[in-house]
């Protein structure tokens, strides 16, 4: 994401200077994408008279928190100050010390922040700071603001299924490829590092059986971001006919995978696997493997969040299945036809000749972004 | 357009702060669309050590030049200072004298332009001032690059047919509506005011029968942008059948308003409409009215530029008959589904199968924008 940051409901309320920092922020937060999770993305800015002394991010899982480090070395210059973060500062002990006492020590007189933390444990830090005479102004926006910038986190913190996106590459009528089965490239190399570097951020890439199949991909993140744990490639494969050959399997980051079977046929895969791979055993419906199971057990596995990359058979039954929080949607500058295959089957979550837009639907919540000519559209599911 | 322009080739000659004074003066000078036709929008900035000392655009046809007003009231301070410009600084006296004098005479030591001028007589600007001793860089990317920003201008440079946008809301599904001749809004109220924002860019606004039939279409610009000329309302009208009383063709702006017909009904028409509008008569080829030749017969009334607005008939024919320069598309988070009208019918310009997008597809040059949870993604006709 390249695009500005919305800082959503109430910010009207912020300086137009307090709303660029605090959009700032969310924007220094980005790229802690593939690093910090299970953290949030975190970004600070510490500024005063309008000019900025220092800002930072939540750059690794482990590391200083945002706020504490771009107060680092600010010293005296920091009393009087203001902080501005894109997640309410915690106050409690974790990996590092409770980002309020750093912010109370350093003197800072206002703290602005965005989202509202919502753990339990880590969460009251603008109460905290407000009982010792700092000025707090936040959270603005509302969750689903926040959870568009951190999906995963926000998930998390409210769900038992694992987080679901689906990344699909249409042409400019809907297609994911032509007919008869032939494979295109439909978008262009800016848009294809992009996907890489979306996979960073996922705790495992799910694939269909006929895509396995027939690309052997290797389901890694090659690209700007070196995700701080490889995500897990997942196949589904309800025949149990994956083989211990599959480069999915044998990925060089010597990480997990995970194979997806139906209930009978998991057993004869587990023993021809041999360990290369954890075989899910899950039942099956009269449309093929029960999806929702599946997703199921990926969270036993400490699976929380899913990048489904393809292909159109697996896209169409998480549709269809309503088993879709976000959608990242590849628009490319190309017209397939008629006899394309649709991404999109007929109930697909939206009522045909609605007049508006139905409640339920999709939201765009940030803003596109273009590669190339490739246009990413990010939708996430309505309220 | 609110994201950021693209300066495109060459500009990594350029430092970083550079770069962003130039796409500064490229963003202002949007601020000129509707008013500034047939004039470019140009913006303009005066820097010195990295702080903005003024900034203009051209706002409005016959007053003053953006390089002109971005240095007016800076007096001596002007000196030696960088200009930045969108365009090459013109070197003729027009409505206003040359901006290369203004330039000169104000002791710039540096001028900073984005775009080549294409015209005869303007251009040169940026060799004049070089030969006075003001350092000059320019120009930067491609003309593609700048008609992307000012498509109308360069395109009235270069060509004898009118400059063709068309409009397109479009599903998720590359659906414009649903089947059975039903209507629905697809977009939001944001991305229906961002149209009657571009509408006021136009010289004319086309529509097709059966547009005019079901909707009685006002086609002015109700929007954020007050048109300086108010686009002309152009109706398609095969058979004749338009009359005096089609709110079009009675605007409480009082200007001009266009009936196209085929020759054979074209007298008839004139007769009933009463001066009411002017009647153009054109052929029919085996599809309906030849819009090649209504285009140009639109030209011959002083139509440079026209945005076509549907219905999904005359969108079909403009694509098919390769008469589309730029796409604005819509993209609304909805699914209509297999039974729906398709925006791209099924030989619109690109190959179905294609491996790669084929030379002579669309373009994105411009960056995509979101209003509300609708996208616009703004295509150009490849070289």
């Amino acid at each position: 994401m390249t695009a500005a940051p919305r800082i959503g409901a109430g910010a009207d309320r912020l300086a137009a200077l307090d709303r660029r920092f605090l959009a700032r922020a969310v924007e220094l937060g980005r790229g802690g994408w593939g690093r910090v999770h299970p953290n949030p993305m975190v970004g600070a800015v510490v500024a005063r008279d309008g000019t900025v002394l220092g800002e930072a991010r939540h750059e690794e899982f482990g590391g200083p928190h945002a706020e504490a480090a771009a107060l680092a070395g600010l010293g005296e210059r920091a009393r009087g100050a203001t902080l501005y973060a894109s997640l309410e500062p915690c106050r409690h002990t974790g990996k590092t010390p409770p980002c309020t006492e750093a912010i109370h020590r350093a003197g800072v007189a206002r703290t602005v922040f965005w989202a509202a933390e919502p753990g339990a444990e880590a969460g009251g830090g603008g109460k905290w700071l407000r009982r010792r005479g700092v000025r707090v102004d936040g959270p603005f926006g509302d969750r689903a603001d926040w959870a568009a910038e951190n999906p995963v986190f926000f998930h998390r913190a409210a769900g038992s299924r694992p987080y679901v996106a689906l990344k699909l590459a249409v042409s400019l009528d809907g297609r994911i490829a032509p007919g008869g089965g032939r494979r295109v490239w439909l978008t262009g190399a800016e848009a294809r590092a992009e996907v890489h570097r979306l996979r960073a951020g996922f705790d495992a890439i799910l694939v269909g059986t006929r895509t396995w199949k027939s690309d052997d991909p290797l389901l890694t993140a090659r690209g700007a971001v070196k995700p701080r744990v490889p995500p897990v490639p997942v196949l589904l494969d309800r025949r149990g006919e994956a083989t211990a050959g599959l480069r999915a399997l044998n990925g060089d980051v010597g990480g997990r995978a995970i194979v997806v079977a139906a209930s009978d046929a998991a057993g004869g895969l587990e023993r021809r696997l041999a360990g290369r791979a954890e075989v899910a055993a899950v039942p099956v419906t009269r449309r093929g493997l029960d999806l929702a199971a599946a997703l199921g057990g990926l969270v036993e596995r400490g699976v929380g969040s899913v990048l489904c990359e393809g292909g159109g058979v697996l896209a169409a039954s998480l549709l269809t299945g309503r088993l879709v929080d976000r959608l990242y949607l590849f628009v490319a500058p190309v017209v397939i036809g008629e006899g394309g295959v649709p991404a999109f089957p007929h109930a697909a979550g939206t009522i045909p000749g609605a007049r508006t837009p139905p409640a339920g639907g999709w939201q765009a919540r940030l803003d596109p972004v273009r590669f190339g000519s490739d246009t990413l559209i990010v939708l996430d599911r309505g309220g």
